[in-house]
């Protein structure tokens, strides 16, 4: 690994991250007993709860990536037999149904076309009375952006199911309000809007969840139960601290640094530059004669999904993107592997250069 | 965070990294599907076969911490009612139990005395025909080292049990040889002897257990099914990568760093550092006449548990090094947390400087 390669990470991602949180992965580290490094992780859970938008204690970064945060979501409150509802709108909600399942959830999946958001008339008609209804807010695999408001106030009308909600690739990038919007039980991601590596899960948990949780779930690993000593927030007992595992010290450092930045810009104005780059890639995609995959109106900002014309191949394109521009750009999954590309546009890279570079290196290998 | 902290960390993990290792960690991202990351990471897991010694093809870095590691050993090796006999002599083995039977598994523990080795004939005699049986190497509780070759050995001779190992402060500190001494499925940290912040679990299985998994594990995460393909070993077909999770780049990268610094040293001259540090440690406590806990002709180099003397406040001493010294040494852990001190010298810290630190700053601090 003589020669350093610099990309720009344009995908779904990881993508590029904030200077401020690439430079703390690399301060001297810290034990995870150390009180700088508690008052540290602290002050992180602090301020995922403030990108999360909620007041529950339990909020915290697991020590492992969104994928585990959504085994977390299931394994602490699935009890055998409960039936899940999942509003299936693409991958990860695939994936919801799997990991569900495999906690031992009878899983109603309710599904819908690839690009369209979550119709939360469609899924509360699904079942009568379910004990869970989860979705993704913004689907990583299509662009789309599903109204968890929405979803949340009918969920909460129609019974007292819990409501699990995937925002790995809509926290830090899009309005998100765990709190106002009836979000039960949240996972997220850093590497996507949060502008940090790869690594941790932001997760967050309020008290109604919490007190129907499973008691001994089948992971030692993610038990929450275990993990609320682990940040000192066990019991509403703030500050006791008991040893579980050890935390993952330099990427904790870093999502702490992240979040720095993020609130100090603040939270809307965040939204606002992931808003205006969105629309700006995507009416520059669509003046170059492409079209957008995702539902018009359910478009998200941040990662944007694109059919590939007719007659051009996706994969010799991306590839020439990252040979030529250093520009890595995503495929399409499952049936739209090869036609659809993801554009990313996350974190740092919300902005009006990485808009230019993007379009112009597309438009000059699509000779458009 | 204005003020950088910056600590001597000579508890019983993390370690201060190799530099390599903390230089690799702030490095440009790159995406996790980009070639030259699958590029390193094929490398990373060929540098962890030799830090493993062995041949396994499913050698490679789990996404999450060394604890991570050990639900991963047994999630996808218990089958439901399987006899798993744990050799228990300090609490990563009770923590073993406790993971193994969310596994669903019949738990027969064999209890030890802390600080003592594990006894290979009384781990056989514990039961007829165990599906899998499972010890720790180098116990970070009290500081004793198990004879894991003399134990795989009994255990070959004794039935086809699969042989589960604890590998976490071992790796990468003392001859660890994993196809030699018969460990079947081996899970370790990259915050210990291997110098690398904490964060993922280096983790082996060999053929005959991989053929043995679990087909549909509890966790999805840990699913080795699925973790063939991420890493390009699914099914022999190496080079074939399947989606599974977005690997943690960032940690990925710095681990790759700190194997090639501790393969370009030399295996056996790095055990032989670690070996010489830990004896001149050992050697200037004793001169101290301070008491070593674990047993003699057992104790770990990488780690050593010290008795705290009469009417010395365990942690008293502890907050002064901290604060006048920025040592970090551990406190004991369950019944002995008060009565003894754990001081690691791992990594980069297996070295005489550190040596004659800890010893001078303790020395200082007790006025012996």
């Amino acid at each position: 690994m003589t020669q350093v390669v610099q990309r720009h990470l344009f995908g779904p991602g990881p993508t590029n991250p904030y200077p401020e949180a690439t430079e703390a992965l690399a301060r001297p580290l810290l034990g995870h007993l150390d009180p700088a490094f508690l008052a540290l992780m602290d002050e992180t859970c602090d301020r995922l709860r403030e990108v999360w938008g909620t007041a529950n204690a339990r909020t915290l970064p697991l020590s492992a990536t969104g994928s585990a945060g959504m085994e977390a979501a299931f394994v602490n409150t699935v009890h055998p037999g409960d039936v899940v509802v999942v509003a299936v709108n693409g991958l990860f909600g695939q994936r919801m149904c799997e990991v569900a399942s495999r906690c031992g959830a009878e899983v109603v999946p309710v599904k819908h076309e690839w690009g369209s958001p979550v119709d939360p008339e469609r899924v509360l008609a699904a079942h009568p009375s379910p004990a869970i209804v989860a979705a993704v807010h913004a689907e990583t695999s299509t662009g789309v952006r599903s109204d968890i408001a929405a979803l949340g106030a009918a969920v909460r009308e129609a019974g007292d199911a819990l409501l699990v909600v995937d925002a790995v690739t809509s926290i830090g990038g899009i309005e998100l309000r765990a709190d106002d919007w009836g979000i039960d039980v949240g996972y997220a991601g850093t590497q996507k809007c949060l502008g940090v590596a790869p690594g941790l899960a932001p997760f967050t948990i309020n008290d109604r969840a919490f007190e129907r949780r499973v008691e001994r779930p089948q992971s030692w690993y993610l038990d929450l139960g275990l993990l609320g000593g682990y940040v000192g927030e066990a019991g509403g007992r703030p500050g006791a601290r008991t040893y579980h595992h050890t935390a993952p010290v330099a990427m904790v450092g870093s999502l702490h640094a992240g979040l720095g930045r993020v609130l100090d810009e603040g939270l809307e104005q965040v939204w606002a530059r992931h808003a205006a780059a969105g629309q700006a890639l995507q009416d520059g995609l669509e003046a170059m004669d492409l079209e957008l995959f995702a539902e018009k109106g359910s478009r998200l900002p941040e990662l944007t999904a694109v059919r590939v014309p007719d007659g051009v191949d996706s994969a010799a394109v991306r590839r020439i993107l990252l040979e030529r521009y250093d520009i890595e750009i995503g495929a399409g999954v499952g049936d739209y592997a090869a036609s659809v590309w993801r554009i990313g546009l996350m974190g740092p890279n919300a902005r009006p250069d990485a808009v230019a570079l993007v379009l112009g290196a597309l438009a000059e290998t699509l000779g458009r």
